[in-house]
């Protein structure tokens, strides 16, 4: 296509603007009914931002300065002073909730925005199939607390009990309410969001705490048990004995069910933050449209190589953890099969990605710029969640290059590392670029869509969104076109103004883009399950950083358990917040 | 003004638009001198974002993991080897900027965009200053190893000699490079721009590495003075004498530049991330006009308060690093002093900031929101900066609560510590507001500006900016202007489109706007005062929370002293980014 075509076409979307925004702008009650942001509104909710930004920001590192110094055993701080203000962080969150749902109850007239990216419903499924596991968790602690009700604080009852109902309302908060756009009460809101925001975060952080101090004293148990130095293991077993016959079991299967129950908060507190960046947004009615369901056909590959991986995953961990407990060789030979196994998985993984980026390569497709923070705060989740494993493989590659003793592992050590580092790369790069590709229309066939006039689906591949100088025009005649719907709607907004280029069909250039895209979706639904498989083996104790005594001896016991302490949280995130996205990828393409 | 004249001007500027537009579309040749991003290049742009981003984070990591590495003093890995890694990456960046400023002297004919907004005058002139404490360091290092020569690695001769070409070097392409927005080879320059920010924030850990090292090791050595437990401090003489006679004046002066380095290179670096943002941007020339001077009548009560508080925290700053050498009562007395002045110094600041917040929400005026990425992240420098001090404070603040002994400054901390969280709060509410509003218009009786019509100035008022459905409109004129005023310069753009809003002189509702600019001009000396005080109280060591005894109790020595390391840097960024901060807000109030 010629440049001077180019510009015919854009002269023709500039002139139908000039027709939809005069329309628009002469009948002057529709823009009443669209809550015009007043200078003011847009300074307040700078401020709002900011305020409640900085109000949260203090309530988590209230609760980390808490459990530092729980972290040191202080006689002076217990764990029921963290309990006790988390629990009170909890009650907050379920009266603001409360609040919420009452008002959007009584003012059920008000149609209130929902933002569709906000979350999906399998995510929720997820979640809410979390939300049980941690509800199974909130009845063995109190079966615990009842056991030893006569010696323990009251908080560690109350604490489950409240726990729970937090639990049960959230999940029904996420189910009817988190893709809402909230345009009323705007700066209590904010903060009530951000409150709830955090304290989620609070009770990630202290279940990554829990977690990591019941590995670290099975690790400590297994060092003093193979003879490795003096190191104290603080007991925090109540001083009674326990009434019921039951209380061991509770402890001991808490910590299976904690993975569990820290991804939930997690996942919790990022879609809460998208509902906070949501609240007074316009949301753009084209970019904001439900997709169709998926298909699946043509999937073997990838599913069965998948399986495959999931399965050895399984194997692996069952032999690593029954392994990693007996002798010297037993366990450096289980540390070495880990080892391997994890090159093998990465190779695979990293193949994966380099195809699927390959792919996208030959197959050029006009990116989706428009506005989404639930995509933005995905990328940007993404790369912070890497830097954890990132800094950890580094540190190993150091610690190899450096280390003056020579187990057999050593390389192999090494050669993991880089490829961590590698696939996390060409994985989010893989991520990123099929979340930020215009996502293919599902309803081709649809005849309304096909309907479409030629000369934008042409265009729609040439137009450059958003960052030129001339992109705002396209863009502009959609928001007029929004001001049109709101007041007609059902009366056919595809003839009343320009498409957006998003809802096009995209001109396929190719001769077979569904093979592309079958091997796009197979390569997706691997990598879904290398990443459970990757998530599952550190969630459930096969962590070697632990055990293989490089970087021990490189860094020092303390230094190096606690760079872990910070960086397996991540990664575990990582692997989690990796299965969604690409789950994300996988319908979308 | 009601509604409906709203609607009015809405409707003006709507029509104006679509003249404009068609006008500048109707010229072909004006749209290919504007290089149009095509669709490729947006992907390409987003790509190599990524990218770079990866390759930069994952060698700032790999360094932390030599640092960390280093920091447990293993014979396997030694500071040699930490030099030389970062002196590889100083020799790189030095061949891409010898790369950079060589393309541009050979292509001068091709005009490159500056963003006016990335720097200014005296920022480069402080940062001049900086680099030549760094200079005068450098020698202080080569005469180090001139002394020592037969008994230390090659590496720490080389290292100076680079660092100080480095220094030269980047000091020249600040000065002429650093507004430039590049558009050639992009991703090239993408990478090096990421490797020159990433290798300066290596070289700031590395300062904050080795001062914090130094001040842990007075710290010890003062304790174990006092008779506090047996502490290790590891020494890191070299094995022979020295050959000069001015070895030790050398490595005891050079503690007193580190903090001078520390802020040079932390800021060079924030300056090239946004050099990196810049990269392919379209820079919208409304935005992009050089202010004129600033001027400074009626100034007196802020310089004088910030005076005085400058000289109390020298006189503070000189009793303290004295009395804490001393017994164990001069020691409390010196704390609990330097907590007094902190609290009077915060109450005075804080008061400062609510002053200043009180007289914007008096006086309201549009919120300035043109992309500007270097005020976004100055905005996200502020907040995330904040942390550590923040985590301090509450980390304090429980350590008071559950402090068992009970020292005489006690309360004085609690006080403090809230005061810390409370100024920093309210001083980031007014540094970011001040920075979003738009700025009056410095030259207010120029004619040309006075001539411009009526109607766009009352409309400037009232049109929200870029965030509602109609926004974009005002926004496209402006784009199409570009258009035109590329092609004919010198013809007076004034006339030729409707200037953007936030070029108007700004209706002034209140009596006294100069009474008003003058108490916020004050109100931002004083605070840069304050600021500059409590930089040079931590920078030149007087930090009570090493001293105080009440977080050491409560968290442990390792674990408390890990945190300040952590924090104490971050803190005196915080405070040197809010002088550079204030400054601009002094400049455009």
């Amino acid at each position: 296509m010629s440049p001077t075509m180019m510009e015919h076409s854009t002269l023709t979307l500039d002139a139908k603007y000039c027709n939809s925004s005069s329309s628009s702008s002469s009948s002057d009650n529709d823009k009443k009914t669209l809550n015009r942001p007043s200078v003011s509104a847009d300074e307040a909710r700078k401020k709002a931002e900011i305020l409640s930004g900085q109000y949260g920001t203090n309530l988590l590192l209230m609760g980390a300065a808490l459990m530092l110094a729980l972290a040191h055993h202080n006689p002076s701080i217990k764990e029921d002073h963290l309990l006790a203000f988390v629990t009170c962080l909890m009650v907050l969150q379920l009266l603001w909730m409360m609040w919420y749902v009452l008002l959007r109850r009584r003012h059920r007239s008000a149609l209130t925005d929902k933002d569709v990216h906000a979350t999906t419903c399998w995510i929720r499924g997820g979640l809410t199939l979390l939300a049980l596991l941690s509800l199974i968790m909130d009845v063995f602690r109190i079966g615990y607390y009842v056991g030893y009700q006569s010696c323990v604080s009251a908080v560690l009852g109350v604490y489950p009990v409240i726990h729970a109902t937090h639990t049960i309302a959230q999940v029904h908060f996420l189910w009817f309410h988190i893709k809402d756009v909230i345009k009323s009460f705007e700066t209590f809101e904010r903060f009530g969001v951000i409150h709830a925001v955090f304290t989620n975060l609070l009770l990630w952080c202290n279940g990554v705490m829990s977690e990591a101090e019941h590995f670290l004293n099975n690790h400590k148990r297994r060092l003093s048990a193979l003879g490795y130095g003096n190191l104290t293991i603080v007991h925090t077993e109540p001083g009674c004995n326990c009434s019921t016959s039951t209380c061991s079991i509770f402890s001991s299967s808490l910590y299976y069910l904690y993975p569990f129950n820290i991804e939930y908060h997690i996942f919790v507190s990022a879609m809460l933050f998208v509902m906070w960046k949501n609240i007074g947004r316009t949301i753009e009615l084209s970019s904001n449209r439900k997709r169709l369901a998926t298909k699946t056909q043509g999937l073997t590959l990838g599913p069965v190589l998948g399986l495959v991986a999931f399965a050895s995953t399984i194997g692996i961990l069952v032999v690593y953890i029954t392994h990693v407990e007996g002798s010297l060789q037993t366990r450096r030979s289980a540390i070495s099969m880990f080892y391997i196994y994890g090159i093998v998985m990465l190779v695979f993984m990293c193949s994966a990605c380099a195809s699927g980026l390959l792919i996208y390569r030959a197959d050029r497709m006009p990116p989706d710029t428009s506005e989404n923070p639930s995509r933005q705060l995905d990328t940007e989740l993404l790369f912070g969640s890497s830097m954890g494993s990132w800094f950890m493989s580094w540190c190993s590659i150091v610690a190899v290059l450096g280390a003056t003793s020579s187990p057999p592992y050593r390389w192999t050590n090494l050669t993991y590392s880089l490829l961590v580092v590698l696939e996390k790369c060409t994985q989010n790069l893989f991520i990123i670029e099929s979340l930020y590709r215009r996502q293919e229309v599902a309803g081709r066939d649809d005849p309304e869509l096909a309907a479409s006039p030629q000369i934008f689906s042409v265009e729609s591949a040439l137009a450059p969104p958003y960052n030129g100088i001339f992109n705002r025009a396209y863009d502009t005649p959609d928001k007029a076109c929004v001001a049109v719907d709101n007041e007609q709607e059902d009366h056919g907004r595809a003839y009343k103004c320009p498409r957006k280029s998003s809802d096009h069909p995209l001109p396929s250039g190719n001769q077979a883009p569904n093979i592309k895209r079958r091997i796009l979706k197979n390569i997706a639904v691997f990598l879904i399950m290398g990443n459970i498989s990757l998530w599952i083996l550190p969630a459930f104790g096969c962590r070697p950083q632990y055990e293989n005594g490089l970087e021990q001896e490189t860094f020092g016991f303390s230094t190096w358990t606690t760079t872990l302490n910070f960086a397996v949280p991540l990664n575990l995130f990582y692997r989690m917040h990796s299965v969604a996205s690409l789950f994300e990828v996988f319908r979308r393409v």
